[in-house]
């Protein structure tokens, strides 16, 4: 598989301005990007922390998957994203090792980059992501 | 505050050799480090990626912090630690910015770490640990 790094924490939030506030006004971060992603259904705000990045995610409508986990769980930490070679190929392994995937096969996430996510039932309740540029 | 680096991800679970065999097995990671932390009631595995730890968390009391966070909420992310130069400096700026401490100075953690939390209320629902060396 391959994991070179953390390659971002996502985070789900109420309100993307205030919680950008607190990112740069409290922690002393700086958001470098605004993103929304429409298949997502979510407004994505990146801050640089060495070589992980924070991404904040408001959801744009309450049938969107950040507007489902807030209502179920409240704001906090959403996912995990490692940093892979080939995500395809991290994902097809996972399965190999019985993991249960949510994605059988990548799709463009933010960025630009070509992600996947393994099912928390399979990995001890964290929603992980692997991605990769490739 | 000049926060340099995502020091580690803390992850609560409920079984310690199960989830390294996941880490490991699956994701491909090595523990370097297994340590028990008597006050905070955990036993923790620790993973590099990069230049951040996974920080697995087992309580070793029902009535420990992570134990009652896995009643509550079940297994998974518990909490982001950032790298401070100084971590009482660090807790002391963030008051003065608003925000409610769990700890208003530091104290010895896992690594001999000097850590501090700031409390999930002030920072849209993320346990948030401020680290330093010094």
């Amino acid at each position: 598989m391959n994991i070179s790094h953390i390659e971002h924490i996502g985070i789900a939030v109420n309100n993307l301005d205030e919680s950008i506030k607190y990112y740069e006004g409290v922690l002393g971060l700086k958001c470098y990007s605004i993103e929304e992603v429409a298949d997502q259904k979510v407004k994505t705000a990146f801050f640089m922390v060495g070589q992980t990045k924070i991404e904040l995610l408001e959801s744009t409508s309450p049938d969107g998957p950040i507007g489902k986990y807030i209502e179920r769980k409240g704001q906090g930490i959403h996912h995990i994203a490692f940093a892979v070679p080939n995500s395809s190929e991290a994902l097809k392994q996972a399965e190999e090792r019985g993991v249960q995937l949510v994605d059988k096969v990548s799709r463009k996430g933010a960025e630009g980059l070509n992600i996947g996510f393994l099912h928390p039932k399979s990995t001890q309740g964290v929603l992980t992501e692997l991605c990769s540029k490739e």
